[in-house]
Order: structure tokens, then sequence, then C-alpha cells
């Protein structure tokens, strides 16, 4: 809906109303028409309030419809209860786009939810871009619309350049802009999206993606309303090389849901969005620093190759923190070639180690020229990606070491960043500038960005590369998995039993253990003779969702005497953890044999990105460790493959002391499958999980040991 | 030695003597004698130079000896090779203290350090109290001695103020000298410390915590040469409430020695700097922004109270970060209480909702006041420790925010930090820095600042509840232990048999199985019939420190026949293992029964700090998950806790998914003995590992399950 409306009416008005502008500038709604008029709009300016009759020298009107040429764009700074007629108005008078500024909306809830579905109501039925409520606006560089009551404008116009911000803050993305100007950062655009009632987040980000001139877009984000939507965004961003560094905050905040999965319970919504957010690239500022940081990195004409870095240092201490940060940050510090350091034997002072990072000592304040001379043979060396300078006073030769690193950037490809404490005087940076060198002052920041920088041209290269994986299609209704979830419809269920959730995932192609359900002690028996060897009986009941704590579980059960003994337990144990508990009957499983490792497996519906699954080492691992990593679905098999490996206790997995490594790709083959499944049956999966997964040894496969599923 | 020799004679010098000094004021050499003109040292100033006869105005000195009056510090900036004969002149001309500020001593190898050794020796002859060599000097504010070639010092002199600047980096410290002018931060010594031949880190420490007028250590570290004594000042920096702020660099080398224990292996030297400062209270900084940002609140007059902060913010979004960021850091967000919330009722605008972190919301803009009327509500809250503004662009009211500030300070005796971005005016900061206001640009390094701060205050106060512990008196050299020690050293052994390293912990007060060593099957049969009940076996060699590796470990043998098997068993495997293993028999031993954990407590010397001891959950959980905690030695148990309870999987050992809880005072007590035994035994026990140590239920105790030591 929101798309077919004419977002470019927003930002490229021939004309502008200004409707509740107060005579007084210094008032919010004063301050749009001020910043109209100081900055130089091109386009026709109508002031509207019917208590003047001229405002700032400019005829005012009494209302819209009392203007006599064509309106594009509203600026609304009505009360809230004036603002669904307005937008009415609009829509008569012909108005494309409006930005509602005034608050009293749905963020105060009871009157004001009614009056934002009025406000969304009027501006569907005349097609009305709507900008707002509860927002500071916008501004549009280039043609200085400055829709906006922004702070941050008080102190001058933004200078023009490649920076779309779009920010669900008002307030600190006004700073932002502030501080911005002061750093020579160049905007675009700056959208405040306040309620994003007509027009949200993914819809900015959509059209500052379509203009060539965007280079990069900064983002503040609460919560991205429309996963599915923002994520195919956030994609485009990153196949267009146009980096998408978004503060997202609100981690500490408790954010899973009840839920009876530990799985459920385990990801909070903070691990789905870093999840989203490394999945598609998307760099994920810290705080402010880091915006600006990356800011910095992402607007340079050269992204960093690959992550190998050769530092050097007039500060042996600051190469060293370098190092450390950098190596923190996913950036590798590798020897250079023995041809590169016989080349800096003739160059550096006898005793300078050429290691790296390289001092290249005190030396360099009696001879700056030796920087120079080491920067173009480390460049040349295959083994360096890019080189990081660290520099500090030199007395007298700040202009001289800025001149030669613009010279040497000028003959080489790769990426070079500089780090310079304290930053030397504004001429200097500027020579730095004009050669599009990032530079930064605190030396471990520059790391920070730079390996959040290369870690991002990694997932770029892998996204790139990756073959697209056809969906998998949607079976039948009349499929076994459909009769399995009518089934349990029909009985009036949301809660599946061990044995439908088997049978629910055996029908999806995962391997279950042989067995059955057995509703009588006999039954057991014959079903223990047809297994074969010992047997796991379990109590199946759709109430029972924990068994082991419930003392509902037996396992290598041996022979008849056993099987006789360990039935009657069970039904008696299950009526004493839950009398009301129904109980199925037992289920009479084959036990698995083999080096197995226990793993969680799971899926939930989150209900921003659609399916999640969940991967996690089982028992006390998961749930003393909190050590599980999670997934928006659908996965590729290459996708599952790096989770698994994200999780601290990877190396269990792996061949570890004399143990056979586990079969991780069928692992991450299940972890596929059981996220199209939810995927795919969205509408009626609600949480899954497989708890224990039995990962056997490499080649061997996996085995569900247990398994739980809820339905909507 | 060192702490024996004058240290005042550097700092207050009546007169100095610049030996190699260059008339060419920008070299290295000449840069010291044109500081000391400039800045307005009020001693004697000896040029020494034989070239010249007058320099920049003063008389010159062919040498020392030639000088008419007597001479207090010694620069000296000559060639390393005529260094030592220097400090000899300097002995016989009564020179007490010299900085040695040429290179080329130990740092290069070779002759430099034979050099070196020159210079300590005759240093030590005349007692000289020596800074460096290869060191950029000291100064020493009040009395403007600039000893240095700091090309921090060519922007201005210091302000004068209450940090000590400790450095073992010349370069990176010189600029932050010239960074903290810039910034207002005030610096009474500034030391760099080079190659610390004669006078240490730990030397300069222990003098500037002298100095009254001292209010905060700022440091840079690479290495602390002398754990011990430095302990001790980090300690009594902590009594006196001087904060210790230093920037530890080198966490990315490898920095475990190869070590047969997996303790050993696990704890890097960075771990266990981790381990001291965190004892100590030692505030690190993890870069140069933090070290400016740690400055800033010790230098203020206040201390946070407690974890618990409310934050009053003009934007909602910052108002998040900072609770992200200070949940992180340690810090507590606690609701205000009703009288408070009634109280704020009447004072915010009708929505805001009083919360924490709390929007004043943008009302604040039209009435700055909002602030100044909540803050006072606030203050006045018994669940608030410390009040954190965040504040931005208000036009206008920038002085008003911050005259109301100071003023609110005056009236509490409670901590308030401002966050304000983008910094406002100078004048405008200026207000806050009279009023002695903490303020950060960044409002999540202002959080994290105060996290750092908040968990300072902590450690110190539990440092000065603590009861003092006796130390654990040395037993006679016939004790137990010390037969034990001797029986393995005079068979020229270093590794003990696991019966050994048994005997030894028994000795020393620890539970051990009963059982015994079998010297043939029949013995073995004997032993497992006195336990009773189903023994453990296992290998006793001093050449098989991985049992279970080598298969020589048989657990639950139930009756003589298994026993008889079992003991074939374990000799075969030895000696198909290594063939060189020397057996001492077989271990017979009673099986530990109960719901036990397996734990890894170890303990090795550190070269810098003596026995550290390391703890973690046994198993997998330490060698895959790195999941494990250090404390150098003697620990309390109260510290031991503490430890214990760092590890991510400490809920473990909690009544866990209807276990019963571990009990920790006693493993808490058993990694207490055996830092203990280490300490008094330091200079016999190299290593020693209780893996596993089976921690029992609550109340039940610790059993040692298997054990390894290695002697010096």
């Amino acid at each position: 809906m929101a798309k077919a409306l004419d977002i470019n009416a927003l930002f490229h008005p021939r004309s502008v109303a200004l409707i509740g502008v107060s005579a007084d500038f210094t008032k919010l709604s004063g301050r749009p028409f001020r910043f109209f008029r100081e900055y130089g709009y091109a386009g026709k300016i109508y002031p509207v309030n019917p208590k003047h009759s001229e405002i700032g020298g400019l005829p005012c009107f009494a209302n819209l419809a009392a203007i006599p040429g064509e309106v594009d764009l509203a600026v609304i700074t009505l009360p809230a209860s004036a603002v669904p007629r307005t937008i009415a108005e609009c829509g008569a008078k012909g108005v494309k786009a409006a930005a509602v500024i005034s608050s009293g909306f749905a963020e105060v809830g009871g009157e004001g939810i009614r009056l934002q579905e009025e406000l969304v109501r009027a501006a569907t039925e005349h097609g009305i871009a709507v900008c707002g409520p509860n927002c500071s606006g916008f501004v549009y560089v280039p043609e200085r619309v400055t829709a906006s009551f922004n702070v941050g404008l008080d102190g001058g116009f933004p200078h023009p350049g490649p920076v779309a911000f779009i920010s669900q803050s008002g307030a600190l993305s006004a700073y932002i802009l502030a501080e911005a100007r002061e750093r020579g950062l160049g905007f675009r655009y700056w959208i405040s999206t306040g309620n994003e009632c007509v027009l949200s987040f993914t819809d900015y980000l959509h059209h500052v993606l379509e203009d060539p001139q965007v280079g990069l877009i900064l983002g503040y984000m609460e919560d991205a309303r429309d996963g599915e939507a923002f994520q195919a965004e956030a994609h485009r961003a990153l196949v267009l090389d146009k980096p998408l560094i978004i503060m997202k905050v609100g981690r500490s905040e408790a954010g899973a849901k009840a839920s009876v999965s530990h799985t459920g319970s385990l990801a909070g919504a903070d691990d789905v969005y870093q999840a989203v957010f490394s999945q598609n690239g998307i760099l994920r500022a810290e705080n402010l620093d880091e915006l600006f940081d990356l800011a910095m990195l992402a607007k340079a004409s050269r992204r960093p190759r690959g992550k190998r870095v050769q530092v050097l240092s007039i500060s042996g201490a600051a190469g060293i923190l370098m190092a450390d940060v950098g190596s923190e940050s996913g950036l590798e510090f590798p020897e250079l070639t023995p041809a590169t350091k016989e080349a800096l034997k003739k160059i550096m002072p006898p005793f300078a180690a050429l290691t790296n990072p390289m001092d290249v000592t005190a030396q360099a304040v009696a001879r700056p020229s030796l920087f120079r001379s080491a920067a173009e043979v480390v460049l040349a060396d295959p083994n360096v990606d890019t080189l990081v300078y660290f520099l500090g006073i030199v007395p007298g030769a700040h202009e001289r070491l800025a001149s030669d690193i613009a010279d040497i950037v000028r003959s080489t490809h790769k990426l070079v960043v500089v780090t310079w404490f304290p930053l030397p005087a504004p001429e200097v940076c500027d020579i730095l500038t004009r050669a599009g060198v990032p530079f930064f002052s605190e030396p471990s920041r520059g790391m920070r960005a730079l390996g959040k920088m290369s870690q991002y041209m990694a997932t770029r290269e892998r996204v790139l590369s990756r073959q697209p994986q056809p969906p998998t299609p949607k079976p039948a209704p009349e499929s076994e998995v459909g009769k399995i979830l009518d089934h349990v419809r029909i009985q009036g269920r949301t809660a599946m039993s061990e044995v439908e959730a088997k049978g629910l995932l055996k029908a999806w192609g995962l391997a279950v253990p042989r067995g059955g359900l057995a509703r009588t002690s006999a039954e057991a028996q014959s079903l223990a003779r047809g297994i074969g060897g010992p047997v796991a009986m379990k109590a199946s009941s759709p109430d029972l969702l924990h068994k082991t704590e419930a003392g509902v579980v037996r396992l290598g059960v041996k022979n008849a005497q056993e099987v006789e003994k360990a039935y009657a337990e069970i039904v008696e144990k299950a009526s004493a953890w839950n009398p009301d508990a129904r109980l199925d009957g037992v289920l009479v499983e084959e036990m698995i044999a083999g080096d197995f490792r226990e793993i969680i497996v799971g899926v939930r519906q989150d209900q921003r990105f659609g399916p999640v699954v969940t991967f996690g080492l089982g028992g006390i691992f998961v749930e003393a460790l909190r050590d599980f990593a999670v997934c928006p679905a659908p996965l590729t098999v290459e996708q599952a493959r790096e989770i698994i490996q994200k999780i601290r206790g990877y190396r269990i997995l792996t061949a570890f002391r004399s143990r056979p490594a586990a079969d991780v790709e069928a692992l991450a083959r299940v972890m596929c499958q059981v996220g199209d499944l939810a995927l795919i049956w969205q509408d009626r999966i609600s949480e899954l999980e497989i708890n224990p997964l039995f990962v056997l040894p490499e080649g061997s496969g996996v085995v569900v040991g247990d398994a739980l599923a809820v339905l909507r």
C-alpha cells in the first residue's frame, strides 16, 4: 500500500504549505517555516494559519483551499485532533505528501490511537504519502526541503553529501545531524520516521536506495515493523554496496516472550536482530562514536579487500593496542613476505623490528620520509590488504606526512587508513579528506571500525556468490504434514504429543527412532520384541512437555519383565506428576547407539522476522551456559554451517579428544528443514523443538530423540 | 635496593646538568634544555658539552666536574657507550638522580645489555636514582622540571592538576600529555619509565602515592616487572582512594607458556593481569578514550555510592542506549519509589513515563526548568545512588541548564554525571567543570566509565572490610609435605605420580579417596576387598600424566575376577602407550558416590605474580569452552567464592534442574588451600592440578579425584 504512494512528492515538492505555522519562529510550529526561508528552498512557500494574514513577509492563508496554486507537500503542526480532517483537506486540494509533526497519536494510547487510524484512513483514501506523525519531519538537502523543526539545523545547514539518515528517534538524530556538520560528514536525506503509520523505515530505505547519489545509509532503529521487507531492502543495500549502518538499541530489555520450549525462551528479540543484521551485512553501530566511525570508512571510495592489515606506527605502544583491538575485531596481522622484509631492511633504522605492527620508531621524528618509504614497500606486499598508520606529534612535519599519504594513496588501489592522535590541525586533516583517506583519532576505534567493515565485505562476497536456492514448495493440504496438523486442530489442541511431533518430523523427511505407541503393557512388550535389543520408553501425553522432570522416561529397558515394570511405573508417575494429564500411552523406541552428541534445534515464529531457527548444544550447555545461535529462516545449508560454528562450544562437535567429528552436514540439513517447515506452515506452527537431536559421527546422520510442537 | 635511593632528588632538584645537550633545540638532545628555559624552571641550569662554551645564553661546561655548584639531577642524552662512565662521574660529583634518555641499552640486545649492566653497577655504587634508560624522561609540573624531550610539551606546558602519569611508552604518553592539555586535564607527574633498570614502574607508583596532592594515577603498562610489589602499591592506591587507571596492552599475544597441565596452558598472561587488576580495584582502560573517560570520573570529588543509576534524558533513544550499555557495565536501573513517582507526576508533562531511563521529552525544549525540578525529586529518592543526565541541543538554554546542574550538585551529596551530545560551547562546559561535575559527550562512554567506577567502589568496600587473614605458617621441612617433596627430588624427578600428588594433598588436609597402590594383582584384589563395593583402578606412573587418553583407567570394578582382569589390562595398556613409562603399580580406590560435579582446580607459578589459582568446570567444559577463572594466591575464602561465581557455567554448581547445589564452600576452601600450598612451597612446586575434583552436594565436601604435580 504505502509503496504505491508518491514518496517523491515528499522529497521533491515544487510547493509547500505549512499548516498551523506559528509567527513565533522559536516555536516548534514556527521553526520549519524559518528553515525553509533561511536555507533558500526554491519552491513556493504557503503559510497556513487563520490567525494571520502575513507571516515573515509572505501572505498567510486561512486554509489550504484558499491557496491559489498547487501544493505538493503539507507540513502539519496542528493539534492531533485537527490532523485527520486536514489530511482529508490535503486530499481535496491534490496535495501528494505530508509531514505530520504533531504528536498525540498512537504513542499516547486511547484517543490518540483512534486519531491515528483516522489519519491513516484519510491518507489511504487520498493516496497521500505521510511522514510521521509524532516525528521531527525530514530534510532533503539538495533541494533544501526543511520539513522539520530539527534543532540540528539551528547551527547551520547540513553539508551536502552521500549520507541518507533514517531514524526512529527525533531528538537524538537532530543532535547527530549537528555533530555531522561539525565533522564534515555530508548528508542527502535526514528523515525522522515517527509513528510510521503510513511510510515505514523500510519504505524510506527503499526510496533512498533508489537514489544513485546515496552512498551509505545511517539509521537509528528501535524496531523494524516489517521484518521481511526490511531484510529484502537490507539485502539490496548489500548488493549495491551501500553500507547500511544502524544503531539498534534495546538490547537489555527482556525481549523473549514466555514460551514452553527452551529455545523459545532462549533467543531474545535482540538475538534475532543480531542474526538478521549479521546475515544481511548490516553494520551495527554500538554507540554514537561508532556510527560516525563506520560512516567515515563507508563513505570512502575504497573498501578493505580482505582482513589482512599491516600497521605502521610511530609508537610501539599504539601498535600493540591496535593489534589487540584489531584481533578482537576479526582482523589479521600476517607476517610480511621475505622480499618485503629485505626491501624494508634497506630503509628502516637498524634496530627497527620488521614485525606487524611495525614501530617506525622515534627516528621518524627526524626523518618523516621513513613513513613514505616504508608504506610504499608494505603496500606492494601481497600479504597486505589494508595499510593502517598510527601517527602522533611530529613537530613541523604534519603537512609533509599528510601529503606523503595523499601521494601514496594515488599510487595504490589498496585501502589506506590513518589514525592520528591527537588529531593534527584542521588544514592537515583536510589534506587527508581531499585524498579520500579515512582518518580517526583514537587508534583502537579506527581498528574496530575497520574490523566491522572487513566483516561487511566478507559477508557481501559470500552473499553475492551464494547460489539462489529455489524455495521449498508447499505440500498440498492433503499431504501427511497437513493431515497431522489437522488431526491436532480437530481435537481442539495446540500442544502436540511427542508421538505426533515425531510423526510430523518423519513426514517432513527427518529420521526418527523405530518404535511405536503402546496402549497396554502387552503392546509395549510386543513392540520391544519387534525392535530387538534394549529400548527407550516414555509417557506420551500432550500435557507432559518436560518428561525427564516428570520422571516418565526409562532408558535401556532390556527384556519383557523390565518392559512390564517400566510400563507400570511410567503410568503411575505420569498421573502423580499431573493427575489431569491425558496419557495416550507409552512410547517404545529403539535406543540410539553410537557416539552421538545431543543437540537442540528449535524454531519459533518471531513477530517481526517470521520463523527463527535456534541451535545449541543440548542438556545443561544451552540452559546453564546460554550457548546458542539463531538465524531467521529460510537457511541455506551453508548458512546453517556458519551458524553452527558460531557457538562457543563448537569444538565439542569436532574431532576432539579421540572422539570422531559429529555429522555437522546432517545437522545443518535438519536446521534448514526445520526452518522450511516453520516457514511453509507459518500460519499453523507456532513453535517446534527437537531436544535432543542425536548427532551421530560424520556420515552417520542425525536422529530425533524427542520433539515438541505447539500449533497456533 | 631501588627504594633506598633518593627518588626525591629526581623530582625536586635545586639544580640540573644537561649532559650531552645540543645547541640545536629541535634535536632530542636540545629539547629538554629548551623546555627548562621556556617553562621557567626556578633552579640552576648547567649545560654540559665540551664543544660549546655557551648555549642559549648560559655558560656551557666541558664536563660535570667543571660545574662550580652542586648538581642534584643529571639529564643525559649522550650515546649509550658514554653513559656508564658518566653515571660514575655523577657519583663523583654528588649527583643524586639522573634521567638517562639515551637508547642503545638492553632493548637492542648484545652490547646494549652489557652497557645497561654497567650503568646499573655505577648507579648502585653511587646510590643514584636513575630514570630510564631508553626513555622520554619525566616532567614534574609544580616545579617545572622538564627532564624530557616530550613532544607533548611543544604545544604548551601541562595544566597543573592531580594526575600522576606513569608510562612504559614514550611516544604515546607524550601524545596523551598533549591531548590532556586540550581537554583541561591537569597533571602533576609525567614519567616515561624506559628500561626501568634502576627505578621501576612500581617505584614511581610508590612515590606518587606518597604525594598528598596526587588524586589519581594514570598508567600505560606492557609488563609489571615486580608483581608482588606492584600489587602492594595497587592495594595502597585502593585504600587511599587514589584510582589507578591503567591501559594495559598485549592481550592478543599468546602469553601462556607451554605446560603439562590443562590449567597451566589455559590461563594466558593477560588473564592473570586481568585477575590482578580486578582483585586490586585497578581500573583497566581499554583504549585512549577510556583512559580519559575514567580520569574524568576519578578526578571528581564524589564517587558513586552504589550501582543504582537514574537516567534523565532529553531523548528517549539516548536513554535506551544508556540503559543498554549501563546494564552491560554492571549498573542497575531500579524503579523509583512510589513517593518519588507521585512527586514527579506533579512536575512532568502528562504523558511522560516515569520510568528509568526517564525521557523528559521535547517539553524540556520549551521548559528547561523541567530538568531541574525532576532532578531534585529524583536525587531525594533512596533508590538512586547516581543521577545521569543526557542533554542535547536546547536552543538558548544551555547556560541555564548547566547552571541548574551546578546548583543541584551543591544541594546533594550524590554523584551527578552529565552526558551532553554534542558537547555545548566551552563556556557552558566550564560551568560544569567549576561545579566539579564530570561530563561526557558520547553517552554510552559516560555509562561505561561510570560502570567501571562503581565496580571500583564495590571492590574498595570489599577490600577495606575484609578481615586480614593470618598467613598460613610454613610447616617444618620435616613435615609430611616436605618429606613427600624431598622423596621426589631425591629420585631426580620433577613429575609426581598420582599417588604422590594425592599424598601431598592429603598431607595438606584435602580429602582423597580411600585406597592404595597395588604392585600385584593379588594386592589389588586385597585392597578392593578392604574398600568394599566397586572400586576405581588406574595405572600409577610419573610418566603417564593423561591417563584417560592412555586407556589405563577402569571405573566401577566390582569383584575379584574383574579386579584381576582390570589389573592385567592396565599393565598392558600402560606399556603399550609408553614402553618407557615407569609403572609404580595400580592405584585401587573407592568409587566416589553421590551427585558430584567434576571441577578442575590448578595452580601454577606465574613469573610476575607468583602462584595463580585456576578454577573451571571439568571435562569438556574447560577445554572446549575455555570457561575458567584465575586468581593470584593467597586467596581468602570470600575471594574464592567470588572467583567461582565468575565463570559462565556457574549455574551448573547451583541447585539446578532438581540437582542439589554443590558444596561451593568446600570448593572455595580447597582453592585457598591449593593457593597456600603453592605459595608456601613456591621454591619447590612448579604446578599442581586436581582434575577432577569431585564436588559433592552442599555440606558433603569435596574429594580429589585425580591430581598431578610438577616440581621445579
